[in-house]
């Protein structure tokens, strides 16, 4: 046992919830992708504001870096405690507080996963929209200003964080915003921390905005001879103001990628996949306008299906398209760019990508959220082979130059983490100077997950 | 001629963009409500940022306070340069600089107003949607994170800007965001300045999201028994899912005023204003389906029309209650509260700030942006009389002290400028003191409009 076990013992005062334990400190060391893991001394496990507040309180004093955990599903290395010291695990603040459904809004502790908060939400004809893949912890989720197929239609978190208790790096216990849905009082610190990673204050408490669950959902696979006709498909849905809900597309060596992956049969062509949800009557209109629309454009095939069974099988190959790229490459990890570039470039996006990872002779699932220009390519990479690294690491900064280039961003949804930190000045210049006063605002010694976003 | 005036013709080179004019002094000395004028010492029009970096190199090397200047239609007082020194009225910088219609995305100057911007983006078959009412300038909207009827559909000014260019008290000029819909590159520095009210920096250009022009537009009115019976319809549409345009609440005293105002008859009871827009069969289903359920909650009467002139007078009652109060009481300044509490309290929160306004014996227009819950009161005050200052003061800190005690806000779109300084600690706490830590971090000597905010 060591001094730092001891002393955080006071604070706990339960020896359940501090681990030295090789296998917990292990599982606390990496995240889901390839970054180099890095083990924290001790592990924590808060059940309240005040401990998080009395944590890092001790730390600051000592200059203990601090990393906070959520479910470990981030993709650029939030969670690793790059510099040890003491890791956060928030699991055990999972309560969702309160339910005001006639406000539409719930306000829930960090450790509350978007699966459990939708579970609770049904019953009151409520769901919270964002959906990034993997069930993540609505503060994980938060901290890395998450989206996913639904933002075209609802946003992303920052659009639905209304408020935050956030417990700042020398323990002052601070609230931003409110239950309004909107204001304009004061600079917008909920804003400022949605998306910072864990660098300016451990979240305790988010208030979320709600939707009410529709009274129906269409999905529909569109094919196309080309990811030109997909995107202009696409971009003349988006123009027609019809209310998309999700809009993604899928090219067709990865279609391909699938078919091999799930023994599939899926035609192997460039296809959208569209998801629209309100009013029976209003959705089903809208999606024969959205038919015309794909016609108009070359859509050789259109299906839709409402029944949830039927639309899951739908857009199976949608779904599958990460686990494609896992499954033919087994024992490596993954490396997922994205970039998000201006609406109009996603199809030549797409299209360079394929060209430039075929140059490099790997293989990659590459999808899109056509809505927001926003794709990943999902790459196989070997960690133990430094020419594997240095050829994917290779690949990644030309798509990044190539989004640069186009007035688009590094990363659309997942966070610089350990991952992007090169790309950050490239993209913003002498701004990210006054991203580094800020940190030094809400963190003056650097305790909070330092070595990420800088 | 002043010393000051010399040194920044210096900078600025054409006597024609430098004024000590009396006349124009006079007319950047108010807003458009009852705040107690202060003139500036000289006003210049700057046409570039390299200008704007210049008069404000030179104003930070002398403490000189700086106020940018838009077309005035702050309604708390904003643009009144409280102590003295430069205002900078950006109205020469009115270009839009790039409309990109395959991206939904345009570049302006802070200069350009609503309507300018809307002509310019009609041909496109693009609109700009946030509509605060006064046709305003993005600059200025931007800095208030203004919104107005539309933001139920379509969000706030913080849901549009993407991108800003901004010049920094010590004449840096600076770039954030960029041209993606969504990105999780370091800290949000964009929706950190959208809202402060230039106290951080002077925006010189704005990158705005933009929106097709939808099929059709539908308005409805609907009247109701009670404020609850309408306030129950409008939570029962948004809880079912409907893609709702604009919901407006207008109490029965306002309609009352507008009758005798404009010598109409309108029938005398609570309405919802309703609007809707989208793809021709879509909306028409919608608006069916928002009439069923207001004939449930007990609506008298509900009327529909999708002709934009009949719209207009459909809405009529609506766009006059704020001229009602000033034109019963003329020669008077006006005071509007602008509180946004949490949807479910504005029936409530509407009767109960019409009851307290009936006890002060004063009268008021009272009207509500029911899907956000933020609603305004607008109360004649003279000015001259310390009297009734003081009495439309204190309601207006009863309306912000009820609206804060249900967790809401006091200000939901006009920001706090002059008149709402002494309730962001009430509404803020302990966070007020890290937004003055970061007023520092972009305004070290505090030259950025002195006197707001705090």
């Amino acid at each position: 046992m060591t001094l730092m076990y001891d002393q955080l013992l006071n604070i706990i005062r339960d020896v359940d919830r501090i681990s030295l334990n090789e296998t917990i400190l292990e599982q606390h060391s990496k995240g889901m992708t390839y970054h180099t893991p890095q083990k924290p001394e001790l592990v924590v496990y808060p059940q309240t504001k005040e401990e998080v507040s009395q944590i890092l309180t001790y730390a600051n004093e000592r200059c203990i870096p601090v990393t906070p955990f959520g479910v470990g599903s981030s993709l650029e290395g939030h969670i690793i405690p790059a510099q040890g010291g003491i890791t956060v695990n928030l699991s055990l603040m999972n309560k969702v507080v309160e339910v005001r459904p006639e406000d539409f809004l719930v306000k829930v502790q960090p450790g509350v996963t978007r699966s459990q908060l939708n579970k609770e939400l049904k019953r009151h004809g409520l769901f919270f929209p964002v959906d990034p893949g993997a069930d993540a912890t609505i503060g994980g989720m938060a901290s890395t200003n998450a989206s996913g197929t639904n933002s075209v239609k609802y946003g992303t978190m920052k659009d639905q964080v209304l408020g935050l208790e956030v417990v700042l790096a020398d323990g002052r216990v601070v609230r931003t915003g409110g239950m309004a849905v909107k204001s304009s009082a004061g600079y917008n610190l909920t804003s400022l921390l949605v998306g910072s990673e864990g660098t300016l204050g451990i979240i305790t408490e988010i208030t979320l905005r709600l939707q009410g669950i529709p009274e129906i959902i269409v999905a529909s696979r569109a094919l196309f001879a080309s990811i030109e006709a997909a995107g202009n498909a696409a971009a003349a849905m988006l123009k027609s103001g019809l209310d998309l809900g999700k809009v993604e597309l899928v090219d067709q060596a990865t279609i391909q990628a699938v078919n091999a992956y799930k023994n599939t049969d899926y035609q192997e062509v460039p296809t959208l996949f569209i998801e629209m949800s309100g009013s029976e009557q209003a959705v089903k209109k809208d999606m024969e306008l959205a038919q015309e629309i794909a016609v108009e454009e070359g859509c050789q095939l259109f299906e839709s299906e409402s029944d949830s069974l039927a639309r899951a099988k739908l857009w199976e190959a949608r779904h599958h398209v990460a686990f494609a790229i896992q499954a033919a490459n087994p024992g490596k990890g993954l490396l997922s760019t994205d970039v998000c570039v201006p609406i109009s470039e996603l199809p030549n996006a797409i299209k360079e990508t394929r060209k430039l990872i075929e140059r490099h002779g790997v293989e990659a699932a590459i999808f899109g959220h056509v809505g927001d220009g926003n794709y990943h390519a999902v790459l196989s990479i070997d960690a133990n082979d430094p020419e594997s690294v240095k050829k994917i690491e290779e690949i990644n900064q030309q798509i990044v130059a190539y989004a640069l280039a186009k007035g688009g961003t590094c990363t659309g949804e997942h966070g610089i983490g350990l991952g992007k930190k090169q790309f950050l000045r490239l993209e913003h210049g002498e701004a990210v100077d006054i991203m580094k006063e800020i940190k030094v605002v809400f963190d003056p010694k650097r305790i909070l997950n330092p070595g990420k976003i800088f």
